[in-house]
C-alpha cells in the first residue's frame, strides 16, 4: 500500500516512470547495520542517490535497514539518519525534495537478531510484491557489520531470505577479508558455502573513488598515446600513496591487530597497482576479461622480501594503545603504522620498474594520488630559461590519478602536457582550470592538462551504483582476494616481530621516513636518530660473521641469511676474478633447497655478476625429465636461470635423458656430458664448484658406499639414492677434487650432528661421501650456518 | 755570450738560481709556425709562462721562434707578439717584468725552409751550449703548423736536429690528426718512421682545459664516496657538451672538409668521456697505466650505427661554403655543424648507462661541461615543501666538470650537496662563494659544492707545462688516437651523404634540436618543420599497408618498417590464440637478415607475447657451431632469446654440432631433431612456420634441385647451399606444409625480380622451391614490402 501511494504520487508529479517501466522489476536493498558509522557517513546517502539516479529506470525500489537494536529505538535512530540525508549540488532542490519524501516512504526499519526475524523480513517483502503486484529483480544485502558476524547472518539469508528463482541476490560485503591468506581463505570457504560467486560483492572503497576507477577507462581511451609508453622503457617509477595526518587513537582495538599494511596496501594500494599493471583486455567493460588479467598481474608480482619494507610508528602509538587496550607498560607493539613497500612485477613490461606502495598515519599532509613517471630520453639543447615550459622534454613527463585531498583537494587526473592531450569521456571528466600558480609534484599546475570530475561522487555512491548495474569488476573476488593475502603474507610474517622506525608526527617527522632503493629493497635514508630509540624494545642480536677453520680448510659461520649474502658475494668475486684472467668462468652448482635462496640472492643482488661469460654446470641430477619439478636444473631454472642473462651455450643441464628414456646406461649421458666438460672446461678444471652436504655425509649425488663415483677414472657417473628417486648422475669425486675452488653450503639444525661428526673424522669417503672432498690443488672454504655449526 | 749575459742579471737579481742548479742541463724549445695564430694566441704565453714557473727549477731554458718567412720580416712579427706577452695576476708585477725582459731576451727567430735552414739551427744550439758550457737536457719543436707540412718537418728535424745521446726530444703535434681511420693511420705511420712513440706529444687542448684535467684525479681523490655510484645502478646519464654561439665564416674551408664530429666530438668530448669511464687505475698519476685502461675503454665502447647521432647544419652555412669556396649555387653540402650522438658502453659497469656528446656551432649560448646526472632512487615521504634543500634525497643529484663560458664564466667542479662534500687538492682548487641565486642545471647554485681553480690557466699553459714534465697521459698516444678514429669512423662513413637538419641558429632554434633516446637510437623530437625543408632533399612517401593476393593467398605489402610491425604484431595475435587454445605454442623460425629486425620488433614491443608458453624451434640451420657467429640460432640468440623469457626446455636449436664435428650424417643429428618435434608437436604441425626467401628461390635452406627435402618421407634434412657454409640442415618441405600457418617474409629491391617471376609460375618446387610452399589444410600470408613487390 505505501508502494502504490508513492507510485502514486510520482506519477502525479509527471517526472517519474510510468507503470509499463516499472515492469522491469522490485530491488529490495536490505543494509545490516542501518544504524553503523559507515551507515550513518556513507551508506544510506549512497542508497539514496542510487534512488534519485535510478527511479525512473523501470525498476522499483524499497530500503530495509536493520540491526540488532529493538524495532522502536531502531527505527528512531534510522530515521534521524535517514532526514539528514543531502541534496547534492547537481541535483535540483525541488526535485530531490520529492524524491527525499519518497526514499523515506520506501524505507522501513527491522529487527534482524534471530533466525526468525530474517523469515518474517522474506515473508514482509514477498507479500509487498504480492499486494502491489510486482515482479522480483533482486535483493541487495548490504553487510555493515563487523566479520565476526558475517557467517551467522551470511546463513540465515541463504536458508531464509533467497529471492525466488529468475530473481537475483547480491550480498555486499565490507573489509576485513580476514587477517592473512589462511584467514582469508577460511573465511572466504565459510562465505562460498552459502553463496556463489558471482553473488558477492566484496567492497574495496578504493574502486569506487573517481580516480582510481577511471585509471582503466583512461588507459582504454588514451590507448594510442599509452600503448609505446607504458612499459618499462619509458616508465621510470609507480608510486601509490595514501598519507593520513589522522593517527589511530581511538581506533587501536582494530589497529593494533591490523596495521597499515593490512589497513590499506593489502587492498586499496593494491588494487590501484593492478589496475596500472595489468595488461589491457580488448573490452575493460567485460568484468570477467579485466577480472582475468587482474589475476594475471597478480601472478606476475616478484615475492616481497623482509628488505621489500620499511615500517615505522608513530611515538603516540605506544601510549594509545596501552590506553585503550589496557596493557601493561612494558608492553610492546610492533604494529607498523607507516609503511613503504617496493614491489617489482616480472611481466616484461614492467621488469625493473620499480612500484611504491606507502601509506602512514600521524604524516604530514592527508593526501592520495597514484603517480606514473616517465623517463626523461630527451637532451634539450636550448638552454633552460629559453625551454617552452610546454613542449619541452626535458620537463618532467607524468600522469597523476589524484584520488583527494592535499593541494588540489579534489580528485583529478593530469596529465603532463608534453605528454599528451589526453581523451577523457565528455559528460564524466572536464578540464579544470585557475590555480595555476600552485606547484604540484614539482611543478607548476599549468605545464599539466587537469581533469575533474563533472559530478564529484563519494566511492560509496559509485561503488552503490555499481552493485545495481552487476559491474563485478569493481569488486574483489575471491581467487583475487586470495592473490592478493598470498603475495602480502609472507612479507607480512616476516616483519611481525620487526620493531618499526619511531617517528615523532606531522611535519616533525622532517626526512625521517624517506627511504631509498638500493639493489632491488628499500632502506631508510638516514640512521635511526638514537634519541627517537625505543629503550624498551628488542634489537635483533648482531652477530658478525665468524671465520675460523673446519677439517684444515677456511670456514665461514653466520646466521643463514648472513651466511648466504657472503657466500653469494664470495661467489661474484671468484667469477670477476676469473673473467678478468680468463675470460669465462666454470661454475658448477648443486641441486636441493639450500641452493635456492642463493640462486635468489645472486638473482636479485648481484647484478655486476659477470653472467655473460659463467657457463652453469651441474653437479649432480635427478634421473627425471628436466621440466619435472623434481629436477635440480629446474629449480635452477626457476630460481636463477630465468632471471639472470646466462647464454643459451652457456648452460649445460646433465643429459639423463635421452632418446624419449631417463638415465639408459646405453644412451651414454654419462660420456656425454664428460665429454661436454673436456672440450669447455680447461684440464676438466671447474672453477667452482658449489656442494651441499646431507645427514648421512653424501655430497653431490654421491651416497656412501656409492659403487661409482668416489674413485677411478669416470668424471661422470650414474648412482643410486636411498630416496627417490633412486637413479641419480653426478660428477664424481675425482673430477670434484680437480676443481680450483669448492664450497660448501651446510645449513640447518639438522645437520648440527653428521657437522659435529665430520669436524672428528678423517679421510672417509665411503662411509662419508663428502670428506672425500679435498681439492688436490685447488682450495676448499666450508660455508656453515651457526643452527648446523653450534646446534 | 747572450745566455751568460741573461744568467748574470738573474743571478744579480738574487731571487734566481744558482749555477749549480743549472746544472740540470738546458732545455731548447722551437716553435714551428711561430708567428701563426694559435701561437699569437696562446703559445707564447704557455712558454713565457712555462719560463715564468720552471725558472729556478734548474734548466735553462732557449726559445727558437720558427717560419717559413725569411729572417727579417719574421723576427720583426715574432717580436711583436713576444712584446704583448701578459702578467698573470697571481705574479708581482716586478719579477714578471724582470722575467719578460730575460724571456725576450732568451728568444730568437729562424726561418725554417730548407733542409740546410735545420741543420743551421742544430748547429747554433750546439755551439751556444758549448759556448755557455751547458749540458743540454732535451729539446721540444712545437708543431704549429698545418698537417700536410708535417711529413717535412719530421723528416728534417729528425736527420738534422736530434739532440746527443742522453737528451731527450719530444715533438709536439697539434690536430688534425687525419680525417678517418684509414689516413690517420697514414699519417701515423709516416711519423713513425721518424719518431719514437715517447717522442711524441699530440696535444688535444681539452686535456689542458683545467675541469676536464681534474676529471681523473678528482675520481681517485673522491674514490670513498664515488666506488658504490659511480655505476649503471647510479648513474641515469652523463652528458659531455660543447656549445658554441659563432659559426664556421671565414673558416669553411677547414670546416667544410671536417664537420663537427671530427672537429670536437671525435677528440675533445670522446678524451673526456674516456676520463669518466674508464676505470681507474691504483695509480692515476703513473701515465702507463692511464693510458692503458684509457685504451681499455675505448675497446668496450659498442659501435655507432647511422641513428647514433642527430646532425644539423646552420641555414647560413650554405651559402658562407658557396661564397667562401666559390661554389656553384646548388652546391649542397652535408657538412653537420651540429651533432648530438648517444653512446654506450659494455662494460659491466656502464651497460645501459646513456652518454651523449653533444656540440655545435650558432647555438644559443656558449659553454662547455662535463655532466653526471644520478638516478633518483629515492621517495621522500614529507611533502615537497618542507623538504630540506640540502639534505632531501629527492632533488637531483649531480657532479658536473664545467670547462668554461656559460653561466659560470670559469672552470668549476659542482657536486650537489645531497651527494657529498668531495675531497678537492688544496692550493689547486678552492671552494667557490656567492652567486647563490643563480639556477645551474636545473638546481640554485646553493645547491651545490662549488670548486674553482685557484689560478685560472689557459689549456695551453697547462699542455706545456705537462709536455715539460713528461706527462704523457695528457697525450693522445698513436694507439688511443686510432682507437677513437676506429671508434667514429663507421659513423663517419655512414652518414656522409645524410642530409642534416637546417637550423635557423642561436635563440631561433627554439626546441628544433632537441632530441630523444629511442631504443637505443637518438632522432629529433620535432618533425622537421616544411619550411626549413631542403626542396631538394627527397622524404619516404607516405604508402599505407596494403592487403591483396599473391599467388592465391593473402598479401600483406607495405614500406618495409611498417611490413615487419604488422608481422610482429601478427604473429603474437597468432601465438596468443593458439597458447589460449592449446596451453602452447610452437613457432619455427628462419635465419637470415630480414628476421633480425622482426626479432627485435618482437622483443622490444611485444610485452603480452607468451613467451613462457612459446617454443622456439629452427627452420633451418648453418652447419656451424652454435656459438659461431654465422649461426642462424646465434643470431636468435642475441636479438630475441636474451631479450625475452622463453624457458630454457622451450629453446630446440638444432643439432648440427654432436660429437664434436658438424653436420656428420651417422651423428644422425636430422632424426634426432625430427624426433624432438615427433615428441613435442601435436602431429608434427606446427603452429607457424616463418619463411624468407632467396633471390634464386629458395626457401629454408632448400634450394634448387635440392635431393633432399623437396618430397618423401623426412622431415628433417641435411642440404648443400651454394653459398659458404655449404652444409646446412633444414626442414623439408613435406614438413613445413604441415603447419597450422605459413607466412613468408620478403624484404628489398633485390627480390623483386623474383618476386615477380613467382607472381608467375605455378608449382615447381624443384626449379624455385619457395613455390612448393602450400600448406596442405593451413594457411598461407605473404608479406613482401613495396621494394620487393613494385621494384
Amino acid at each position: 500500500k505505501m508502494l502504490r501511494r508513492v507510485l502514486c504520487t510520482v506519477l502525479f508529479m509527471g517526472a517519474l516512470p510510468s507503470l509499463a517501466d516499472v515492469s522491469q522489476g522490485h530491488i529490495s536493498v536490505v543494509l545490516l547495520g542501518a544504524t553503523g558509522d559507515l551507515a550513518k557517513k556513507y551508506l544510506w546517502q549512497g542508497l539514496f542517490q542510487l534512488y534519485m539516479d535510478q527511479v525512473s529506470s523501470g525498476h522499483s525500489f524499497t530500503f530495509h535497514g536493520a540491526a540488532l537494536t529493538a524495532l522502536e529505538p531502531g527505527q528512531r535512530l534510522m530515521f534521524d539518519v535517514l532526514k539528514k540525508l543531502a541534496c547534492p549540488p547537481d541535483e535540483s532542490p525541488n526535485r530531490c525534495a520529492v524524491l527525499k519524501d519518497q526514499f523515506l516512504k520506501l524505507s522501513q526499519y527491522h529487527q534482524l537478531k534471530t533466525a526468525e526475524n530474517y523469515t518474517v523480513l522474506n515473508r514482509e517483502i514477498e507479500m509487498l510484491l504480492r499486494q502491489e503486484g510486482l515482479k522480483e529483480a533482486g535483493r541487495i544485502f548490504y553487510f555493515s557489520v563487523p566479520p565476526f558476524a558475517y557467517t551467522e547472518i551470511a546463513r540465515h539469508i541463504n536458508s531464509s531470505c533467497r529471492p525466488p528463482p529468475g530473481a537475483w541476490l547480491r550480498v555486499v560485503l565490507e573489509k576485513p577479508f580476514g587477517h592473512d591468506l589462511e584467514s582469508a581463505q577460511q573465511l572466504a570457504a565459510e562465505l562460498t558455502s552459502f553463496f556463489r560467486e558471482e553473488e558477492m560483492y566484496r567492497v574495496d572503497h578504493y574502486l569506487g573513488k573517481q580516480a582510481v576507477a577511471h585509471i582503466l577507462p583512461f588507459r582504454d581511451q588514451n590507448r594510442q598515446f599509452l600503448d609505446p609508453i607504458w612499459n618499462r622503457h619509458h616508465v621510470e617509477r609507480v608510486e601509490i600513496v595514501l598519507k593520513e595526518t589522522v593517527d589511530a587513537k581511538g581506533r587501536t582495538s582494530f589497529y593494533e591487530q591490523y596495521g597499515v599494511i593490512r589497513d590499506v596496501l593489502q587492498n586499496h594500494l593494491t588494487e590501484a597497482l593492478m589496475f596500472l599493471t595489468m595488461e589491457l583486455p580488448d573490452n575493460v567493460s567485460r568484468a570477467k576479461e579485466v577480472l582475468q588479467r587482474k589475476l594475471q598481474a597478480f601472478q606476475s608480482l616478484r615475492g616481497l622480501g623482509k628488505n621489500s619494507a620499511v615500517l615505522g610508528q608513530y611515538q603516540a602509538y605506544a601510549s594509545q594503545v596501552q590506553e585503550e587496550l589496557q596493557k601493561a607498560q612494558d608492553y610492546i607493539s610492533t604494529t607498523p603504522t607507516f609503511a613503504g613497500v617496493l614491489i617489482h612485477s616480472d611481466n616484461l613490461r614492467w621488469e625493473g620498474v620499480p612500484f611504491l606502495l606507502i601509506s602512514g598515519k600521524a604524516l604530514d599532509e592527508r593526501v592520495g594520488y597514484v603517480r606514473v613517471l616517465f623517463k626523461n630520453r630527451a637532451y634539450c639543447t636550448q638552454s633552460e630559461t629559453l625551454r617552452d615550459a610546454v613542449h619541452s622534454q626535458c620537463k618532467a613527463k607524468q600522469i597523476i590519478f589524484y584520488i583527494g585531498h592535499g593541494a588540489l583537494n579534489s580528485p583529478a587526473v593530469l596529465v603532463s602536457r608534453n605528454l599528451f592531450r589526453p581523451v577523457m569521456p565528455e559528460g564524466g571528466w572536464r578540464e579544470a582550470v585557475g590555480q595555476s600558480d600552485l606547484q604540484v609534484f614539482g611543478q607548476p599546475l599549468s605545464d599539466y592538462y587537469v581533469y575533474s570530475p563533472v559530478k564529484e561522487r563519494d566511492a560509496y555512491s559509485v561503488l552503490i551504483s555499481n552493485i545495481y548495474h552487476g559491474r563485478k569488476d569493481f569488486f574483489i573476488t575471491t581467487e583475487n582476494l586470495l592473490a592478493s593475502w598470498g603475495f602480502w603474507t609472507p612479507l607480512l610474517d616476516s616483519i611481525s616481530h620487526q620493531p618499526p622506525r619511531l617517528y615523532p608526527g606531522g611535519v616533525e617527522n622532517q626526512h625521517l621516513l624517506d627511504f631509498e632503493m638500493v639493489s632491488g629493497e628499500v632502506a631508510f635514508t638516514l640512521a635511526e636518530p638514537v634519541e627517537l630509540l625505543n629503550p624498551n624494545r628488542l634489537m635483533p642480536s648482531d652477530y658478525r660473521t665468524i671465520q675460523s677453520k673446519f677439517r684444515h680448510s677456511p670456514l665461514v659461520s653466520a646466521w643463514s641469511e648472513d651466511l648466504i649474502s657472503q657466500l653469494a658475494s664470495d661467489i661474484e668475486k671468484t667469477a670477476s676474478r676469473t673473467v678478468a684472467h680468463s675470460g669465462q668462468f666454470h661454475l658448477a652448482l648443486s641441486g636441493g633447497s639450500s641452493p635456492v635462496i642463493l640462486f635468489q640472492q645472486l638473482a636479485r643482488h648481484h647484478y655486476a655478476f659477470p653472467w655473460k661469460h659463467t657457463h652453469i654446470w651441474l653437479v649432480d641430477e635427478r634421473c627425471v625429465p628436466l621440466t619435472d619439478t623434481e629436477s635440480n636444473f629446474f629449480s635452477l631454472h626457476n630460481h636463477l636461470l630465468q632471471r639472470v642473462r646466462v647464454p643459451y651455450f652457456n648452460v649445460h643441464p646433465m643429459p639423463v635423458h635421452l632418446n624419449q628414456r631417463l638415465c639408459v646406461e646405453e644412451d651414454r649421458g654419462t660420456e656425454l656430458y664428460a665429454k661436454e666438460i673436456m672440450a669447455l672446461v680447461a684440464n676438466a678444471s671447474f672453477d667452482l664448484v658449489l656442494l651441499g652436504m646431507g645427514t648421512d655425509g653424501h655430497t653431490a649425488s654421491l651416497f656412501p658406499q656409492s659403487e661409482n663415483g668416489l674413485e677411478g677414472a669416470q668424471s661422470v657417473v650414474l648412482t643410486e639414492s636411498p630416496v627417490k628417486p633412486h637413479q641419480r648422475m653426478s660428477l664424481s669425486l675425482p673430477l670434484i677434487n680437480k676443481a680450483r675452488q669448492v664450497f660448501v653450503l651446510v645449513l640447518g639444525k639438522g645437520k648440527h650432528a653428521i657437522t659435529t661428526l665430520l669436524s672428528r673424522v678423517g679421510h672417509e669417503p665411503r662411509k662419508w661421501p663428502i670428506s672425500g672432498v679435498s681439492p688436490s690443488s685447488g682450495q676448499l672454504v666450508w660455508y656453515v650456518d651457526y643452527e648446523a655449526l653450534l646446534g
